[in-house]
């Protein structure tokens, strides 16, 4: 296997971007990328989306990314794992490097979401449960993380205010963001008062309807030196799970085993612990996620998410800062461009490029992507050579 | 790149399977694919859809398939490129195995289209068109392969009978496969008396509406000649390239651009020409495609595909037979499963297990699946060794 680095970043900002269809916000933020590494071309193009046909009525992503950005007859590929479709278009882009097969990728996200209902959105990432055990019974993705969360509660003493915390900390990140969707502070008292979604989570406790695309050009390492793109991002690890699809089939719904085995698999292929790894970006779609995520990352012990938090131990000045970015709640979460523009940001604090949200400590980082509500998950460990 | 070898295959019968879902077609397929290899695990899975959101309301395909086929917690991935999603999918499985990411991995094909209403399904197959451009105007595909069809009868002198000539060759091969949907003699006059959907095309010039799965299982080659597998099928090429979406930014839309790129490609890793070719799989979603594809595979010059197939050069007995399996129009067209199931055939043939259906020479074998109106092409050549 070809070692692989990342040359180049790019994005849109997220939010409600109404005077921009599905193919204008990839082509925007795949010509930002394909400008910051300097190629003058790429042999192939990966994209993350996870519904294009239920958002826009458009699937043959892949064919009409490469057309519309000027790049047929090159290979056009599309992939999809709900809302890990990002994380997991990096990874397949990475084996087409690591086997040899292409040199220059460019590997994208995409997701227009706001041309339909609010109603039909909920429908469309409904379809990301499982469709005879959960969508049809009228279940969404607020009401299975409120289990997760009551779960939780229950069972590790995990407060309310834990929940809150997580929206408090992620805002106080994004404000710094200027690609972010919801640039505001807030505080705990405005999430516990924010509107009930699904008990206990509010509107404050969930990740918002986003338009936006990101992208990434990644080449072998050792073209990548020849580049003299400094400072290089090397691809440590990566590595892609799935656990059961229904969270009645699982044994501890607090528990995120696809995740807790992807980043098991990423530490081994990096050779690294937790410990090593200097900040994350994960995959907060509601604030309980990414308290189970912290767990399952094996960055604080089961159960003790919610107390980490209260803590400041993932707060940008804590030991192991979460979401730098702003994290989905704050950024925004277009769905399969979210992976990427994870990456996005780990590319940029690597690079001291974050500027007001610099974080002191930037050598490693890791990405944690997730679909549904954990049947998948993606994890990426990225650091400067 | 480690070389890639086919070490089991697997289908459903196709056909309005009302008692079989999505993930129990996919499951079939698999255990069945799983049980010729002769393996005892896979490392991971990598399934092609369409649109599983539109047809049945359950995207997370790679999750959902991992989870049901009990091979949790290992990656699922699902690719998508239209009705070249199946190949697509193998092209991808391959390049996991070239790489060294995983050793064993089983690659699929499934959709299940009848669980809606014909309408919905016309709407669902066009977003594999431009939305924008096309789609949205009420252009369908049985409408833009009509298009293509009068551009190549006007520009080449092709025949009427010409295009039914295809369907009624494979509809005689069909007719040998246990597999296949409509297994039944049709006549040059049934299909040129069958009724109207857009003019010069009718009923019997088009593939239907299926469902089904198929699988196969891959593994690196020098691990497969240790399982003592026999005879060892070898893929000796993948290429996947693109064309615009849309038909009316083409020169010429009577040339297949995308299959004439993945083809050259394809001949140039396997160090072949057209004519070093034993048979093919070909996409012909609609008579019309068949006869263009043989002309961007260079199988015979441009403008000579209806003259080739009425003079017989692709039947069975022929020079070079296309479609031994029944092709779409008479196997059916599941249209993220077509590729695999193609793959599969060329399995088949390559170890001389087609019974009634066997060519006489069958050493080396094409694939070529395609994508809406030729947006893309994906193309295997796959050898004995």
């Amino acid at each position: 296997m070809r070692d692989v680095a990342i040359i180049g970043i790019g994005m849109t900002d997220f939010g409600e971007l109404w005077n921009d269809s599905l193919r204008d916000l990839f082509v925007k933020a795949a010509l930002e990328a394909i400008a910051d590494a300097g190629v003058d071309h790429v042999d192939s193009i990966v994209a993350g989306c996870m519904t294009p046909g239920l958002f826009t009525g458009q699937e043959h992503l892949g064919s009409l990314l490469a057309d519309y950005l000027g790049q047929g007859p090159i290979a056009g590929t599309r992939v999809e794992s709900a809302c890990a479709s990002g994380g997991l278009a990096l990874r397949v882009g990475l084996m087409e490097v690591a086997s040899g097969m292409s040199d220059v990728v460019l590997v994208g996200g995409v997701e227009k979401m706001t041309d339909v209902s609010g109603a039909q959105a909920t429908y469309a990432l409904a379809t990301a449960s499982d469709q005879d055990m959960e969508a049809f019974h009228g279940v969404t993705f607020p009401g299975l993380y409120a289990m997760i969360a009551t779960a939780h509660m229950h069972k590790y003493g995990t407060k309310r205010e834990d929940l809150a915390q997580v929206a408090v900390k992620n805002h106080d990140n994004g404000m710094l963001n200027p690609h972010a969707q919801y640039r505001m502070k807030i505080t705990v008292d405005q999430v516990l008062n924010s509107v009930k979604v699904a008990d206990p989570l509010n509107i404050l406790d969930c990740s918002p309807i986003t338009d936006g695309a990101a992208a990434v050009v990644i080449c072998p390492v050792e073209m990548a030196r020849k580049l003299k793109k400094k400072p290089l991002v090397k691809v440590a690890a990566s590595a892609h799970a799935t656990d059961t699809i229904a969270l009645h089939q699982r044994e501890d719904i607090t528990w995120l085993g696809s995740t807790a085995v992807a980043a098991a698999k990423a530490y081994k292929m990096a050779g690294l612990k937790p410990s090593d790894i200097d900040f994350a970006e994960v995959h907060d779609c509601f604030t309980i996620s990414e308290i189970c995520v912290l767990e399952a990352l094996g960055v604080v012990k089961k159960g003790q998410g919610g107390k980490a938090t209260r803590e400041g131990f993932t707060a940008r000045s804590g030991q192991y800062p979460v979401n730098p970015s702003g994290g989905l709640k704050s950024k925004g979460h277009p769905v399969g461009a979210t992976g990427i523009a994870q990456i996005h940001e780990i590319v940029t604090q690597l690079r001291g490029e974050a500027g007001a949200r610099q974080l002191a400590r930037a050598r490693r980082g890791l990405a944690q992507n997730m679909g549904g509500s954990g049947g998948s998950a993606v994890v990426h460990i990225l650091e400067v050579l």
